[in-house]
């Protein structure tokens, strides 16, 4: 069994705050603090350009790569880092429609998150008028695959409600249908358990800055299946993914594997800090995160809807068509939220009108989610969220 | 004039360590120390997702971009920091194609950095094999030019040589022809005088972990020029360059001016240390930088000259139309830098035959200028380069 105590206390959780929303970035690592301190220092600072042997800078999108494919059912060699997710779901696929060059029709639903339906549209402009990107109601999806379908594009986790796909199941459809999957792990990895092989994935991609907290903005990661790896090009073809970098051809030949998926220089400081955060996760089993996460989950959703009676549940109702966060919904959602963040219970809002609230099981527990319930009750039930400073937008809400 | 004493003061440079190689990754600045401890404990650890407002996370991409504006001759508001140089390439390529849709034709010149080549071949190959990337001896680019040449794609200062490309000349040549100009500076923001605005660069990209030094895999800048702004879609159409991020849409809407070059969530820290990297320029005039250059260069060159008769200069002889840095070519250069960087005199090796030497006049004096050449004079004459150990090659080189 995971022991949660002691995970729980390998974060930096401050003094009186209620955190719920580390689906958006998860908290800082006691570990990644050192770490950073000696990326900078010992390795920057003294080994100057030596640090890309000495350190290891060469070989960390791989290594750390390695790290992740433990936590999504990858094989080892399967995931390597980089970039931002938004690179990364370009990069799958442009690449996948290279590998269906008949087929015109990206499948996407309106439960994505926006920017891969935002990366979708730009590539899919650049590739020509004949190109199309259908996007249908999630619970389409099933129906709409045929065979003018090049690749499926989808978000496991829906990011407002975490309603979660059945990825085996549409993955087979759409092989059936001749189509390529591309699964967004984003609100997935580290959340529930993923199998991207029995799972039969394509492409997989993910962010590193929620449930796996390696900061903001920590780089991306992408899963190509092993039996893709010599027909996948990387569509960004950079350096980093060059058969032989130091070589200095003027011509691109793609390197051995995933590594190809690699574009530019890599982020070696923030690599270095994800590393340290995914310490996080050794010892840890999924199903063990799994079974937390849905307890805490059922027993938040039974907490508000006994006492809130002013919202309605979002999320579905079964725990198994949901990831690791719930969704309420409420007319003034954005300055409830508001509410409940100057009272050091931090969840996020989602237009229109979402309260979200994510449960990440290796730092949160039910003293969290009683704390959680008491105070969004008692800020609906005293009104005290109708205040002009709580209806205020900020840049980042 | 500029107190380069003062400058030198601001890095940490290792005790008897003479370092020549800040064109491929800056010495750390004393201050990235606390300014990275600052982000991840004080930021991210005590702020959480607030810090995206509270900190200024959501506005630093475009804060630094500002500040680098100002190295490169680029009004405030037309330069943005993010992903890496091999993206930024690729975005101000797709973007600058997409603006000229009757031409096929990229000119680029064998002196590139290989990874601007191949992000062009990538993405020529996804736009049709009527798109072509033409490629000539940078002697030859101006003849090249003609109404045929959509964009030219050229890195200013070559990254083994230093050769030094006549940026508004060849602008301007580009313009006469009707095409489009993006200009690398990776090897001349910080090194040399730019100035893009007079230049009239279309476009302009650079990393900053060079003369800039922010740090291993720092993001990188675009630049567009402010005629431009309407005009150019980012191709890489990520949510953070959308004109509303966190209304969520389903459909992608450029932002104003510089901001829809984003593309994904910032990579905070490592900005957050460029952010402090950036300091040591304040005060620092570029006229300064670039005489102090010429100084170390020509003297470095006279020294190896009258003290090292087994290599030749790689390097234009006539200081204009160099940049920051000196080539010297040499049979067995590889082993001959393995040899200095032993001996703590750290430059670097480009294949085939060239020991390169960067000169950073912001921490480099004339001391370093006599050490090094001491030091290759002597390796020279005795042929102690010639050792086993110094011809087995690593993976970075």
């Amino acid at each position: 069994m995971t022991d949660f105590a002691a995970t729980r206390a390998l974060f930096h959780l401050p003094p009186g705050v209620t955190y719920l929303d580390g689906n958006s970035l998860g908290p800082m690592p006691i570990a990644a603090q050192d770490r950073a301190r000696r990326v900078v220092v010992e390795e920057w600072g003294d080994l100057l350009i030596r640090g890309w042997n000495a350190a290891g800078w060469m070989a960390a999108p791989a290594r750390v790569g390695d790290r992740i494919a433990r936590l999504i059912g990858a094989p080892q060699g399967s995931v390597v880092m980089g970039d931002t997710l938004s690179i990364k779901v370009y990069q799958a696929l442009a690449s996948a429609l290279a590998m269906r060059p008949d087929r015109r029709v990206v499948l996407s639903d309106s439960g994505n998150f926006p920017t891969d339906l935002y990366m979708a549209q730009g590539l899919l402009a650049s590739l020509g008028s004949d190109y199309r990107l259908k996007v249908v109601a999630p619970e389409d999806v099933a129906d709409a695959i045929d065979e003018s379908v090049a690749v499926t594009l989808l978000t496991e986790v829906d990011y407002r409600t975490g309603r979660r796909h059945d990825m085996p199941a549409l993955t087979e459809k759409a092989h059936g249908a001749g189509a390529l999957a591309i699964w967004d792990l984003a609100h997935s990895a580290g959340a529930v358990e993923v199998d991207v092989s029995t799972g039969r994935a394509d492409f997989a991609v993910g962010c590193t800055y929620k449930y796996l907290n390696g900061g903001p903005g920590a780089p991306a990661f992408i899963y190509v299946a092993p039996e893709h790896h010599d027909a996948a090009l990387p569509a960004l073809s950079g350096w980093m993914g060059h058969a032989a970098p130091f070589a200095f051809d003027l011509d691109y030949r793609p390197g051995k594997g995933i590594e190809r998926m690699r574009v530019g220089t890599p982020a070696v400081i923030a690599l270095a800090v994800l590393d340290a955060a995914l310490d996080a996760w050794e010892g840890v089993e999924m199903t063990d995160v799994r079974a937390r996460s849905i307890a805490l989950s059922e027993a938040f959703i039974a907490g508000v809807e006994a006492r809130c009676p002013d919202v309605t549940l979002a999320s579905p109702r079964d725990p198994r068509a949901r990831g690791s966060q719930v969704g309420f919904r409420h007319p003034q959602a954005y300055a409830v939220m508001q509410a409940l963040i100057v009272e050091d219970v931090i969840g996020d809002f989602r237009a229109p009108d979402i309260l979200r609230f994510g449960f990440a099981p290796l730092y949160n527990d039910m003293a969290d989610v009683e704390r959680a319930v008491t105070v969004l009750a008692d800020i609906l039930s005293t009104g005290r969220w109708d205040r002009p400073e709580f209806h205020a937008r900020q840049a980042v809400t």
